[in-house]
């Protein structure tokens, strides 16, 4: 009998399928080839391919040129752009601003082959970091409301370059997704004085059946009712409302952790294409006692059709207990 | 400059890029092409590889053999299951109940070659009419509250099966992107007194440059904040909540104007693969004032990456403005 289920921050209801069920040998597994290009822009000595860079790691070799283990730079072809002001319109029925906001790359090696599943814990340790150096200097920008954090890993989850990079996007709205997520944890505060994922660390962490892993700081677990099969999260143990105010420890302890997780995705998914997100909190918006930060894996295994996306209602063919159990069983 | 543009109906903001902007012509268009299949159990006269007949349309026929135009079968592998009763459960945290439902497939014609775009309207119109009977017979079933109707085309679309098909699901909750449309249109409703389908009717035909096409009971219009490229959505002018409750000539205008639509996109983007949903107001829930049945009709043209699912902010490369001149100068 297939399951309704419900997850308990933003209220989303999905159906674990049973007569679909598929194991990780169902389905037809895409993997992530990459091959060396010599036309790559992000690749080490290429530099003048990219705009010019707004952070960099070096070891006092000057910037925009070789010599350094991480770089950002403005994306090439924005989606919204970071200079002008925020005019707002109305039009009879509707509503309308420019788009203000930054996009930029994290460029997360300077090795092509290089991926967060093989990179050391210490260079993976450096792109979260970078993370937080960016969204620190934005937040100064009052325009911005929102930043997203993700990465698209391999052509199926959306990337156009194989070089491994993430990306950052500053918004002067917060989106929709992101919304819903934060009004559905301050409304489970507002009836429990509690964090609805430290309630949910606290009941995965004793219950044990949809654990990953886990580590003094981190605790990964399938989420009891995921849109997708093998979908991930990491969460914090400390309660923090957003990511950038995170403990130095702890972003070491998350590159520990996600680098482990997505060594075991590859070996059992067959080195998959993923994608990762932060969740944090709104820009400026006093989330601090219901919020809590966290990192989203979810590997491209299946198609999202017309009915997924149009009811905002999934069918998942993989129930997270066994996701969990075959990930939490696999070497990382 | 890209814009940030809101859909009035959700609040749903979506950028309309201009860096990315993309030309019918820039797509890598994933034509559909249907091969003659003999193992297709939609076909006639493989009338035994499918479970029995829910309803069909035949000239005196016996059920279960061949002599039909259109026939609605329970899907072989269903999402939910539609015998037992609705068991509703906690577990610390978490919500689930069993997976009561129906899930149905309407076989839309006997030929494996016809597709929507090549049937004849009356054809089109016996479709429609099926969607309308089956909803009227699953409403009894006081379980649902939801029915979906939608269409996968093509395997870029989600479809499995090349035979053109459609399927139903209902359901014993009401799903998270209906829910927000409902309830948009309600707000909408409690500040004007007026339904905010029907004000966009009125703004869209007056300033025309979103219009697709119209006839004297149905209007195709790319939405104002469309989440992808030649997203279109056919409203009736007459204002009704639920599909199942339009009248005979409005399944007549809906199927001609409906042909029309996917005749011209298949001119102008080479036989894409589409989805196809109806929009309906839920189940015994008196929205009579305030929402107003539609159909979307999406083609799949852009892959959805971890931004956009994650974030619920979709960026478009294609203007509403752009693909309804596109569509509207070509022939159906």
């Amino acid at each position: 009998m297939p399951e309704l289920r419900k997850d308990p921050i933003t209220g989303r209801w999905v159906i674990i399928s049973t007569e679909r069920r598929k194991r990780p040998a169902d389905f037809r597994l895409e993997s992530v080839h990459i091959a060396p290009d010599p036309a790559c822009p992000f690749c080490e000595g290429h530099e003048p391919m990219t705009p010019r860079e707004i952070l960099a790691y070096r070891n006092g070799s000057p910037a925009n040129g070789p010599g350094w283990s991480l770089r950002v730079v403005p994306n090439q072809f924005p989606v919204l752009r970071v200079e002008g002001t925020l005019d707002r319109e109305g039009e009879g029925l509707f509503d309308k601003m420019n788009g203000i906001g930054a996009h930029e790359v994290i460029i997360e090696s300077p090795h092509h082959l290089d991926t967060l599943a093989t990179m050391s814990d210490t260079a993976v340790e450096q792109v979260l970091w970078a993370f937080r150096e960016r969204v620190h200097d934005l937040k100064n920008d009052r325009r911005f409301r929102y930043i997203i954090i993700f990465k698209n890993h391999g052509a199926a989850a959306g990337s156009s370059l194989d070089h491994s990079h993430s990306q950052l996007i500053a918004l002067p709205i917060v989106p929709r997704e992101v919304r819903d997520e934060v009004d559905g944890a301050h409304a489970h505060f507002e009836s429990k004085e509690r964090c609805v994922f430290c309630d949910i660390v606290r009941q995965e962490t004793s219950d044990r059946r949809r654990v990953v892993l886990e580590t003094a700081d981190m605790v990964a677990v399938a989420p009891y009712a995921p849109r997708f099969p093998f979908e991930t999260w990491i969460l914090p143990r400390r309660h923090q409302a957003a990511y950038e105010d995170a403990q130095r420890h702890e972003y070491a302890a998350l590159a520990r952790v996600l680098g482990d997780l997505l060594r075991r995705m590859n070996r059992v998914l067959q080195n998959p294409p993923y994608n990762l997100l932060i969740h944090s909190a709104p820009l400026a918006e006093p989330a601090t006692d219901y919020y809590h930060w966290h990192v989203e894996v979810i590997p491209k295994l299946t198609k999202v059709a017309g009915f997924e996306w149009a009811t905002g209602f999934y069918v998942n063919p993989t129930s997270p207990e066994e996701s969990a159990q075959v990930l939490r069983e696999t070497r990382g």
